[in-house]
């Protein structure tokens, strides 16, 4: 039996019939048997591809990507998914500063999506906004729709808001359930995210809530690590510490680097802004106050500095469980050394994981691919069969 | 009989064996039997994609689009519009305020065209420059084709010139003849093309234009109303005026919003520039003259501040025909209380007429295909009829 | 017999298996077999194009195009070649002037390519940097390949270096062995790659280098001339005169225009910067000095204006075999009196060869669509029958 026969097979035991037209914001909307079918038919596309087994399953249709930030891994990711599918892409380029009005996002929202079947928006820019954006533009396509103005319903793709960063996470899991042979053996596993010193400031807080909300469902012991004043948003401490309590693993969080990574089977050190910074930002910007974001800006790089110390350097790597825990990160690294002079890692254990940090980047494109057929086909069991028998080869020679 | 077949026959008994392999520049060059046919194939084609049926006639083969102005709406249209036949859209950028010399242009065309289907280009800035650019770039494109040095000689569609807006001015009147219920239901039909007060200043002229050219060809009685000094070119009144006499209709001008929207069934209220004025901007902008163009832009904005009544307010829209007229506009407008304090429609009016206006705009996408498959396939009829017997799908599940 | 029939027979008879799975950086790193190849591919390309033959090779794809520098032309080049064979084109935008490190380089190289099957990279900006930055591309993405990270190894084509431009180079020379009815009657003919003046500063040494290195090798007579200091890279020039020694033609160097125009059947003449100044040019920038920059600058262009009477006029076109050798340019050139006061080209010798130029210039897509198929194909020769044989129609209708 193939390896796609045996993935759609348990795609059939799954409880997956709610994904059908619907949209992927955060995770934590999805049930267990939700996101174990995106990663089935995550491995499957890859398979097909790797066996050069056309996984078209659109034969004209756009998959529109909106970048309120500048992107280049996360465009090249969506791109690449869009296209594995059939899909071609078009940018819709608005000015990252800008806050849309409700009545902007909903005309933009149609008039782009005429031929649209996949929306993939990064909006993580400002806190209690990326999030209603997203809403506020499915709301308008799914109202065209609903008109007679878009002939199909577009499906949304979160490439990352102010909450949750799920193509990411997604991605990372994935890569962490191949490393330990099977989602069954992650349960017990020590997972440390925790906060690392970077020369800039204001990175989004997306992917540490993210995996806050997403690992904690794995029956894994989640530790977050960060100095004082580095909360992330409590509604998602609060989701983590449910998903752990319901999936017999464990949520709690420290003010040590070193208490996280002793004994930890999993590190992803990185660094993230305060909460309570991303929101005084956010209201600085809608009130157009620069002076009032530089001084924030000052005060938040001073504060970063006080915290040097949390990197992840060979010796604190060392503490890890038979000092080979598995380093993740979503890329780009501030490597100290190479791309800064103090930074969120060392050089050496950077290198030392190069080949892993990119094979866990390699998920996203399926990660995000599976997400739209989950969305857009409503037999995807059905249709794995059909692309692995009909064996069209996607380099014909 | 499917709604294809009907179209098919209806275009069978059309001559318009004279659109193949001809471009689209203003829609008065266009007879009767050939704007019926646009309207005819972009019916058909939206019929089959709402069927889920490929309307894919080309395997590969480049759209490429030139924007000298900035466009989001256009841009998508036109996008859609390649995608939906099986072309990858190339966008060329050229620097907006440049007025390119004939040398570069005719090199320029080639050196982009070598798998070029078709060429959309949309060039409205300047008065005098738009209409020409577009035929010095088509010409070019001819005599390579002619010379060899292009396999395929590819086709324009006029995304909008300093003269005409054709995409626009037939997506809008497919919307109204399906909203009247058929092209036979518009005779008599009062038209109110209006001028209205927006707090931006030299909107290009090309739509009021485009709909006085196009309206008064089926029976309808246009008048375009503007406040003094206001006009649009002489020529293309000459234009609308020969038309609506062929037509059995009517074109005249009055200098009353009130007067035009008096028992209207149709409004399509909106800014634009004064003819002359902008023909002085072109003239200031060839002699690099910035003193001269921030001097007219004054005059022009104080000039525009003397008419804000003419707005499309709830008063003014009660004057209609049982105070109910179709209101149009090409979108995006400037709503007052919204997207300005004082500008071209009330915000209720505006709201009211939202699901119309988006389902206007999403004409345009189809139109933009028509006039494509008209350039560019010998037997249109004989091609949807194919393409609905073979039945490809678009999405495979 | 067809004529792609006889292209691949003749492909057959070619030593050509080791073009498989590699890349494309300078055309003397290839055999003449493998140079035959390319021009054969791209014939037949062109052939069953002409003949409404689809040549769609990839169901799905990407091909990343990386220009380091602003571009027209080759970006369409590219974009026709890769949507000629299936592959959609996704554009990595970096900053021109950053020159890049290698550890960053390596990562995007990999996050870029998931579904990449051919990079194009135009990086001629800087001497000593560009073919660098190819290289550690594409050991990148070789790395990523064998590490499990990317499903294909992405091929690379040269769309142009600091060192030769290959894409442009075989396309001339495709186009010249057109003109003399086949590379057999190439023997003996004279080629003047010389210099010629521009307004302008700094223009890379690729071409002249990429026609030293490359019509050397078909037992042409090759000159070399350029006023005091402009020398091209001493590693290149001694390329050139390997290769003349071999191929039974010349390569020789000379100060005089004049003397390299007499009784030329070729002629491609024009401006470039001075090898060593584009050595300091580096240096500076390396060190971020502006100043420095902008002395050089004023010192080349100073220099530049010492030899305006290198250029092609009609007085120097009448020195050549008959008044009427071949004219080539890789365009755009700088025409006196058109583009700028003094320049390359006189405007009535310009004109009298758009033809052939434009020509010369329609060929580049099909050289960059050969060196893909050649790279990815491992029976090309076979490809081509079946294309053929198969007979899918491009446009269908």
């Amino acid at each position: 039996m193939s390896k796609v026969t045996e993935l759609a097979q348990r795609l059939e035991s799954l409880h997956i019939k709610g994904m059908y037209g619907q949209d992927f914001y955060w995770t934590w909307d999805k049930s267990a048997d939700e996101l174990e079918a995106v990663f089935a038919v995550a491995d499957a596309l890859r398979d097909l591809r790797e066996r050069n087994i056309s996984t078209r399953i659109f034969d004209s249709g756009l998959g529109i990507s909106l970048f309120r930030d500048n992107s280049t891994r996360t465009r090249f990711s969506f791109a690449s998914a869009c296209n594995l599918l059939g899909l071609e892409v078009q940018d819709l380029d608005e000015k990252k500063s800008q806050i849309a009005h409700g009545e902007t996002v909903r005309e933009t929202a149609n008039m782009v999506s005429f031929m649209a079947d996949v929306i993939g928006i990064r909006d993580d820019m400002f806190i209690g906004e990326g999030h209603k954006y997203q809403q506020t533009f499915m709301e308008a396509v799914r109202e065209g729709h609903r008109d007679g103005i878009l002939e199909q319903r577009p499906t949304l793709v979160n490439l990352q808001c102010d909450v949750d960063h799920p193509t990411q996470c997604m991605a990372d899991l994935l890569h962490v359930i191949h490393h330990f042979g099977g989602a069954e053996n992650l349960k017990g596993k020590k997972v440390a995210m925790t906060w690392a010193y970077s020369p800039s400031y204001g990175k989004p807080l997306s992917v540490p809530q993210g995996v806050a909300g997403l690992f904690t469902r794995f029956g894994m012991d989640v530790v977050l690590a960060h100095p004082d004043g580095y909360d992330i948003m409590p509604e998602v401490e609060a989701v983590a510490a449910g998903n752990a309590s319901a999936s017999g693993g464990s949520f709690r969080k420290c003010a040590s680097m070193e208490e996280a990574f002793q004994d930890a089977d999993i590190v992803y050190p990185k660094s993230w802004a305060p909460y309570a910074a991303m929101e005084e930002r956010t209201r600085l910007y809608g009130k157009g106050d620069q002076k009032g974001i530089d001084a924030l800006e000052q005060r938040l790089l001073a504060q970063n500095a006080l915290h040097k110390d949390w990197t992840c350097s060979e010796e604190m790597m060392k503490r890890t469980r038979d000092g080979k825990a598995l380093y993740l990160h979503c890329l780009p690294a501030d490597i100290s050394g190479v791309s800064c002079p103090e930074g969120e890692v060392d050089g050496s254990v950077f290198d030392r994981y190069l080949v892993p940090l990119y094979k866990q980047a390699s998920y996203k494109p399926y990660i995000i691919a599976a997400m739209i057929v989950l969305a857009q086909v409503r037999d995807p069991a059905g249709a794995l069969r059909a692309l692995e028998a009909a064996g069209a080869k996607r380099k014909a020679f």
